[in-house]
């Protein structure tokens, strides 16, 4: 029963013939090869856009580089106090930003809400004394695997444009929250005044592929750069783009994380009255106590306490292959803690 | 009236003429002048305790250069959320450290106490997701006027010893809490544990000279190189180190910081309803509503709001050379508010 | 007949199956993984010393990465003025050390002699005022295909020595030079003074896997944070670390190595006469000028220019599967323009 | 008879007073005072053109900052292999700037020629690969105390136009440029295609004051920002401003440079026979063998040795307010060596 993290799941069946298909012949290297030229109009039409993809095999580097894209040294990012920028990458949107300063906010489930922008804005309006706020960015799925609505998104959207900010969606978990609220890429994204959007692949059946996607093709230059800068344009980028594409073919992508989605609901049902959070898409956070997450470990569980040591809360992520008989073990497990 | 700053207010005399006595004669540049060559030496005896001092002629470049030659790029500083080095420096310290990140704390009159050193360590102990907290840095006297007594300061530097912090002391006032608190250099720096103090001269009567003080000569090249490599290597040292020189002769520092002092607690007693914190140094800080800030500057009085826009909560900050004339009227002038 | 770059190759069969093997069951992330674990282990034993190695996916960022963790922001890296660090990593260098300076060397076959390095100390000796030179980065084999001997390498590590620089490998053939020189991979790197050494797979018969080899366990935590800090901490990092062992497995990567740079000397006898360096390893570089190349790629030869367009340069890298019959071709084509 | 530097020299007599009469009354801080307000009008009626300039105390300062606004990263700058900004700022534009690259070219007299713009393009085209050419930075008057004629600043201003590279001028001896030429200000900055200019004062007479000047005020936000976060923008900004309006007042500039560059004159002719570099400024460059360095020396001449050790050349910078007899003393024994 490993509930511990997407990250641990194995690649899906059609990416790794994917990978494989993709060992064949001479390619052009540093990402001139066909399937990595087919990107861009892969995701133009997912998204219904003309969208520029590059290819970086970690969602800090997706996150860090689209940042970095649009924030000055001097700037702020607006983003959850818990969001993985801040707290999960060791520096790195400082780093790729050369120094910017993520602008944490506080609210429930991980999720910014548009006067937080304002607040934030009033704080620090001193020129050139106070950083500049200069980007908005929010995970889809959040880090407590709560969902922004389309209007939400939209709404974050608004604020941002009224305020001058890049919009950033980190979407680690992107597919899951599309597979969970039924929209369109589009309209949670460019529609809804996303600007660059972090989208993955590896925790929902990829190997190690995720894309920068950008809605607006000005910035194309500057990521490219900064990735090759960062050490992230893959000599032999075959292999990511395959997987990605793959990824995409025929809905694979939804279908995965729609499954995950399904399983995290029966952990939720079973585990309702400790939920500490809302379960909305492949992760479950409980809140029962240290005696009975020690219990749950006795009996053979795997998960990550939360929000610190000895908390009494742990967080239970659904991959996208996970057993059901897993899942079912679980349920009875935290039924009998009721 | 004018209450606004104490970067306000003129050179002291004894310091400008000590400025103008340096203008005499060829004088080796880039720091090597005789004037210059005698600050580690009368630091030295200043702190009672081997010191190394370099000049700059800002705060943020003390603190800044500093911070950086003990915290690495994936580290991070404790501060308070209201310090200078988190609110006021437009991102210095991420700038000069290479992406480092403060890992600001609360707490009243913008003092940082030994448990919030446990709090942030135990939120940033998942390395390497985590930056690495690496210092804590304080401001003596705080952002709010507040002093660290002795007791405190050793209290501090013996948590940051425990964690392995570097502890730095943000002294832009440094000079007004020595006066406060009538304790020695040393028993507010390195006997309490502090390893690198930014010494402010500017704000208490000189032109524009500040002194990086650190306790352990190690820290020297590395100081030495990013000072040069910042642009801050001046190359006709003689003029601040002049400066220097004549705020410490025959206790000049203490004397003007003292009188500040003093004359700030007179509009403290005459301010006593409104104060929105104790008056510990040279800074007052008030909260009659805006309606009554509005009365004081109709009358005449400068100063600055707080806290935001519309707070109704205001500064005044007495400069080393106030007149005590403005300060009976600014008095009046609070007593009428009650 | 490509001929363009070693990175145009697939992945050989030995590490593919090596990857589906990975694809097994649950496996802890971020470097937590069995196969990751066993890296340490494998690399200490085929360089008979202890090490420790650092999976990244890009040469770029394993050279970054080590030089970073060696050179501090006002440090230089010796290197030559052809090498990868200096032409094609888009400045990655200078992004992950915070600015440091390359200090680059002319000298035949893309080599750095011992005298260079004197040279280079000399004209940069006057602190703070210029930068401090404080690593000497090769590349085994060079970008000219050249290879340094043990003694070549071990007169470097003595300099470096002497001159309190760091010694790194920029090893993206190294198991060409390893092959070629027929030394043991101890003999090559701490034997001779190396400190550190990026290890390549990727042009080599990987997909995308390459080791920074660190035999100073010193160094460790900075390698670790500075990757991660890079978004190089691959989640699921088993398929990475599965190439890896499979490409040491029973000498795998020399006998790649080995026959690559059999080919090349084949093409180098049948393009003798325009040889423009000398052939030590996979690459062969000609200068039959202009309307010879152009014939070649009349002919259907792929290759690139070198040196910058219409020098009449070309250079030929012979990749780890390159057909014999593609070798015969070439080498015919080549007779033919004597 | 002191030759070391035109920074060992005093300040003029005019700027000191002006500093002293700074000395009075409450003053805004951080730039808002009146003397620093001053400044914008009073740089844009000299260069006959809308300028702002910013106020900051070293020439590593200026440069870095001026370029740090229109460099990139990834960019590159081309400049003279013996430029200030190569060899004298401890990789200062490369802190600023976030890590670019400096391009450097050689040709004597420490100046660039047009034609080596194209080169450096032509080695730089590999995008993402090599960096992006971004600046041409040249020396007026160069580190060999050439000058730059109206003619070719301007071939150099359209080199760079055509190349799409920004164009900065090194002016921390602007004043001896513009007085030995004879030109306007105008003519020698932005009529020539000049985009940023670092004004220096401090070697000619200030205590410590030089302007960046922007020709186009589109980069002034990121320049006051970038400042501030350098630590350079001074709190009691009144006092450096002072200086630059007195050094400006009535020609004073112009005045003491043109002073300087006689007396340099006087000494290149009884130094003619050993001449390294045709006397242009107030610098001369001589190359009489070690021998005759060591009888100057031991006649009381101080000087630095020029190129490295034991070249047996040295440099002798005559300073603004240099002693006719100094002078005339050091021609004589310059008579003597013949």
């Amino acid at each position: 029963m490993d509930f511990r993290s997407d990250n641990t799941s194995v690649c899906a069946p059609e990416i790794m013939a994917a990978v494989h298909a993709a060992n064949s012949g001479a390619a052009s290297a540093y990402g001139a090869d066909d399937s990595t030229k087919r990107l861009d109009a892969i995701f133009s039409e997912l998204f219904e856009h003309e969208a520029r993809a590059f290819v970086v095999t970690t969602g800090t580097a997706a996150n860090s580089i689209a940042l970095a894209s649009v924030v000055p040294p001097w700037g702020g990012v607006i983003c959850h106090e818990e969001a993985h920028i801040a707290c999960d990458e060791c520096g790195a949107p400082e780093f790729y930003s050369g120094g910017a300063k993520l602008l944490p906010v506080r609210g429930p489930n991980a999720k910014v809400a548009p006067a937080d922008i304002a607040g934030v804005l009033s704080r620090h309006n001193r020129s050139p004394h106070a950083v500049k706020p200069a980007a908005l960015s929010i995970s889809q799925t959040t880090e407590r695997g709560a969902l922004y609505t389309r209007a939400e998104v939209a709404a974050l959207g608004e604020a941002s444009r009224a305020a001058g900010l890049a919009f950033h969606v980190d979407g680690a978990r992107f597919a899951n929250a599309a597979a969970a609220l039924g929209a369109s890429p589009a309209e949670l994204t460019w529609k809804a005044g996303v600007d660059l959007l972090s989208f993955g692949a590896t925790k929902n059946g990829a190997m190690g592929a995720e894309a920068i996607v950008a809605f607006d093709s000005a910035r194309a230059e500057e990521i490219v750069r900064r990735r090759k800068r960062g050490g992230h344009l893959l000599s032999k980028g075959r292999y990511a783009a395959a997987q990605l594409l793959a990824y995409l073919q025929d809905g694979l992508w939804l279908h995965l994380a729609g499954r995950a989605n399904e399983l995290a609901h029966r952990l939720g049902e079973a585990a309702a009255p400790f939920l500490s959070a809302p379960v909305e898409s492949n992760q479950v956070f409980i809140n029962p106590g240290n005696q009975a997450l020690a219990r749950l470990r006795a009996a053979g569980a795997l998960f990550y306490d939360w929000g610190g040591d000895d908390t009494g809360e742990a967080r239970l992520v659904v991959s996208w292959n996970q057993a059901e008989a897993e899942v079912e073990a679980m349920c009875t497990l935290l039924r009998v803690l009721r």
